[in-house]
């Protein structure tokens, strides 16, 4: 059979966290405005959950000190409206839950560390207490009628502490399970992880009771590993991963790190096997492009440097910015809507040309041009 | 069974095609020196198959228009001895071929399209003249007691024909081997394939007589899906893989195209999972990290990027380049050596002055720092 078709009617949901993990790590400030745009332009691609920013300490993550701010604008209370979309916030207590709440947020994220030296050094506490932190604020959160969602960090490995093993991670997942969180996201912080990798952890987690399909992916790119492992982590059943348009995002402790798995990589990975996701590619490709360009980042998505020169868009540099607004986007959009939009199909816009150089360069030359293999 | 020792008994093996497949866009003059030390170096990693240059025309592909001298070059020449390495020569006819041969080179490489549009651009001529044109030098390299390695390129699409049939890429497969070809290379030369359609592929050819044993996959990574290509492949039994150092490379034809599957990242790949490639991964990263200097390129290895910032060695922009000498590499490596490779404990370097500070800072403002998750 098929290898197509087994797989064509087992949809998954990605969670798009670039505007939370992804932003946090930068250090230059960010407009509010600019938050509030790339979530605006991040919904019309069709993601259906997109975690909007995070409720800590404006001291502790100065990017995301305008959460606030960012969730009581006009445009952000209307998305929270939506419940065909989800729009989780991360929080780390009770205080930031009640902040969230106030703020009409519907659904929250916790997260704790498999690992102790993560846990002491991230959120100040040992692996337990971040978990009796953790349901508190579960438990808070589902009697106001919100749903809960949990994050574990460091699945594989720590900065600090070295290997996480299995058992570790199952303890903590199943203990996040339990407080009532929907669904779990099972994150390689360090980006360290290969196929091997995750498939061992979920075989492991699913020897011990825990149901796949309350399991999402969350892996980041350090060593290229993220696509590779959204692969494995399917095959084992997971359906749900958290990726990052543009892959932005880092981790403060790993040198050379990179960001999340990047949307534009993981929906072409689902996209080519004919695996429902409901964005459109396209779209999201120039919204990583908008996005590197406003933040004047090298575009850490592949397949969305890679669609976006195919749809005309070429990053500008700092310094052009302001040339480059929304006019020129909606061009280059309405362009690429005219021309379609299958992959191999850019290069027939070429090939006229390419046939006729080619042709008068060996009318001249009378040899061959064996340029690519 | 734990999938690491179900796994760990089968090696794989490298095909770097860095110097020849890497190189060969490169639109600035890479000095001939520079190559020959890129392969000495690469040699030093403990890679077994090494692809030195092709023998095209100048005119064709004028970065490899020293692809004589290089051969002729007397560290070369001492390689070319080497009978527990493979140096491939890529040949585009029998003219390239006796060039080869007057220069010791032991193994060449033989290409031919799957798809007529690629074929006809690139080495003008129709698929089939393709074939007999392959059939003639491996005849005559067979002959004079060479190996003969075959290229298939677009196994997945062409920009000019789209889609390629799973049909043509057996046929074309099945001619390389009767022609003698050692193995054949599958390449998507455009890098649009993702993990189905590597399945669906190596299924067919299994089905269709083809023996998986006698298959190498060269997958580029133009929409960041070549390492779970190439996990996809092995999962289905190929054990042989082409790779680029730093990721070099690209395609003429393909706006955005990125390079081959970076060599650093599947090695990642391979260690990570215990699975032999014989290859030092950390010295590897240090020749992706010195190579991108040379040529003032950002390194396309995420693995080797990581590694390398891990190992202390730094980007150096192009007007230092010349106090980038050989000696700071070695003080590097032996850094490197005498710190140990673990991945994961770069960071426990880093773990004492961050704790140190983070004291300092809780005790000013007495709160958490979520940072990473």
């Amino acid at each position: 059979m098929d290898e197509k078709s087994i797989l064509r009617n087992s949809g998954v949901r990605i969670v798009e966290v670039g505007p939370r993990d992804g932003l946090q790590n930068i250090k230059s400030a960010i407009p509010t405005l600019t938050k509030v745009e790339l979530v605006s332009r991040l919904r019309n691609t069709g993601l259906k959950s997109i975690e909007l920013t995070s409720m800590v300490s404006p001291r502790a993550v100065p990017q995301l000190a305008d959460g606030r701010q960012l969730l009581a604008d006009r445009e952000i209370q209307g998305f929270l409206q939506d419940e065909e979309v989800r729009h989780p916030v991360l929080v780390p207590n009770m205080r930031g839950l009640e902040r969230a709440m106030e703020l009409g947020v519907g659904e929250v994220a916790v997260f704790v560390s498999a690992s102790e030296g993560f846990s002491r050094t991230n959120i100040n506490c040992s692996v337990n207490e971040g978990l009796s932190r953790s349901r508190q604020v579960a438990q808070k959160a589902l009697e106001a009628g919100l749903s809960v969602r949990g994050y574990v960090s460091c699945i594989f490995a720590c900065p600090f502490d070295g290997p996480t093993s299995h058992e570790t991670v199952a303890r903590v997942v199943k203990d996040l399970l339990d407080m009532g969180c929907y669904e779990v996201s099972l994150g390689d912080t360090l980006g360290v992880g290969s196929a091997v990798d995750v498939k061992s952890l979920l075989g492991h987690l699913q020897r011990s009771g825990v149901p796949i399909d309350r399991l999402a992916g969350h892996f980041h790119d350090t060593y290229g590993q993220a696509v590779s492992n959204v692969w494995a982590a399917y095959e084992c059943g997971v359906r749900v991963f958290d990726s990052s348009v543009a892959g932005l995002g880092g981790c403060p402790y790993c040198p050379g790190a990179k960001g999340n798995a990047a949307t534009e990589d993981v929906v072409f990975l689902f996209d080519r096997a004919g695996i429902e996701t409901g964005v459109d590619l396209d779209q999201l490709a120039i919204v990583g492009a908008w996005i590197s360009a406003e933040l004047s980042m090298a575009n850490g998505s592949r397949a969305g440097a890679a669609l976006a020169a195919r749809q005309g868009f070429r990053e500008q540099p700092r310094s052009h910015k302001e040339s480059f607004g929304k006019l020129e986007q909606e061009e280059v959009m309405s362009k690429a809507q005219k021309d379609g939009s299958r992959l191999f199909q850019a290069g027939v816009s070429l090939r006229a040309l390419w046939q006729v150089c080619h042709l008068l360069w060996r009318s001249r030359h009378k040899l061959a041009l064996p340029l690519g293999l």
